[in-house]
């Protein structure tokens, strides 16, 4: 019997309960899993540096500590922590959960779902959309994220034009590079993709100018990093009607403030940083593979070298 | 030179004049394109059966019509008619179309955008979706339209269970045949999706009873046909939360009638038979490669037999 202590804040016990049941029984552990355990008994915990555990002494037995988070600040300075500890990574849940946002996003634009969604004048008015093929989309940044998310839009007959600082090569998918890339990539595009990292050369990238670029009526989707974009520049493009309309889910300030225009602008839909974020299930899948490791005696994945600090 | 006259409702020409001009160019023809031609210099009409053309004597070097219709029932009788007709059939749009749309409503359901795309208390909830690994998805009806929905879907991880009258067999799909079949296909799953024929078999295949077998909460997709759905067991399903939101695209009566029930309820989304529809793109494709087998001296594609009408 393995003894796993859940030890994060107890409103995130009712999100992992079950898909750490799931994973810890799909890879055939006997176990016991609770968030009240004798400390004396506990051989692994399942653990966020912001739970009310900061006082490792009393787990006797312990083999590791399995982070929740991929930050591990808040644990590396603790001392009375001796067991090896690990920390989250999950890049599956969150390139999938990135492909899954971006591509429902596109769609959505691309079929103009929002005047269905919203529709008080029980309007019918039977124009198709377009098909994919004849909606060009661009993707500005196409490191892993980008690439997957071309991956997808490309399967489902989008044209999908990519854009990144080193020039890439992605089949299927017409890529560019540098400033005067930049300008190839925008220029008559109907939907625009954010997924660049945020650094001193991608700040305000989308200003005034570039947003002059795309096709008349574009669709901006912005999942990368909030200071991508000029938000005063976008809400002229908006007010212009350049930009029909843009979908936000990372904002220089988050939660974004309830007086930002954002909020209020009708062309403007704001998601809560949800595109691309740790899930439940694969966590639990990367935690449960972890004690299935420590049981057997091999080595743990993601191991924190907690001199260097990550 | 070929000439060809585009013989619509003069509404269409809006519609079809830059996709037929970039699909004849792409075909390399040379040809002149007009709603206006004198008779005796046309040699194909684009042609739709509530045109004011109806007397096709005038046109004495005509080599064949080219219906923008599946239907021709409104021509066939036509007994001025003397050179070969040609019906619409575009299937690439058709099927594409459904993909995209399907794809597109599964995502929307899946992410929960509803909430975010109409948010009047600016809530900022960062709890994300599950991936769609957590998301069964079952589909009723696996023919040329279910399979592709099927295949576009689990590209996207999504598994997919398919049910239909005759066992089939997909890749990475669970199919299931007949009555037994159809419970198993319906139980637990979250998004349904009604992709089945209208038949006397099929005749409010989703009543009380079906309704009752999904998971809590599901989502109900129908882009099939309305006669599928009993109308007030779906309504008393949504009410009871049994079913989350229904998103509809055919109906009994289309438009669908002001005061049907479906238009005022806050968990029906109506979408006015967009999901699978001939598209101008793809369309002219299938005109302009008529054409240039016309003058080339090939064989026209989709030839009416205007003795079986069809």
């Amino acid at each position: 019997m393995t003894n796993i202590l859940f030890a994060a804040r107890s409103e995130k016990w009712e999100d992992y309960e079950g898909p750490l049941r799931s994973a810890l029984d799909a890879a055939g552990l006997d176990y016991r899993l609770s968030t009240e355990l004798p400390a004396a008994e506990v051989d692994y915990i399942v653990y966020a540096p912001n739970s009310d555990v900061q006082d490792f002494t009393p787990f006797t037995r312990l083999k590791a500590v399995l982070n929740l988070w991929a930050g591990v600040e808040g644990i590396t300075g603790n001392e009375t922590l001796t067991v090896p500890l690990t920390r989250m990574v999950d890049e599956d849940g969150l390139t999938q959960g990135m492909v899954e946002w971006v591509t429902g996003h596109t769609l959505r634009h691309h079929l103009g779902m929002d005047a269905h969604i919203v529709n008080p004048d029980r309007e019918w008015d039977a124009t198709p959309p377009p098909l994919s093929a004849d909606r060009p989309v661009t993707i500005l940044g196409m490191g892993a994220l980008g690439q997957a998310c071309a991956k997808a839009l490309t399967a489902l007959g989008f044209p999908v034009t990519g854009w990144s600082r080193t020039q890439k090569e992605l089949p299927g998918v017409i890529c560019h590079a540098g400033d005067d890339g930049l300008r190839k990539a925008l220029t008559d595009a109907q939907i625009v993709i954010l997924l660049l990292p945020d650094t001193p050369a991608t700040l305000n990238l989308i200003d005034a100018e570039t947003l002059a670029l795309p096709a008349r009526g574009a669709f901006l989707i912005n999942p990368g990093r909030g200071p991508l974009i000029d938000d005063g520049a976008l809400i002229d493009a908006l007010d212009a009607g350049q930009i029909a309309h843009a979908t936000l889910d990372v904002f220089r300030v988050e939660p974004l403030p309830e007086d930002h225009p954002f909020w209020s602008h009708p062309r403007v839909t704001v998601t809560p940083h949800i595109a691309s974020t740790t899930r439940p299930g694969t966590a639990a899948r990367v935690i449960a593979e972890n004690i299935r490791r420590g049981e057997a005696g091999e080595p743990l994945l993601h191991l924190v070298d907690r001199d260097a600090g990550y």
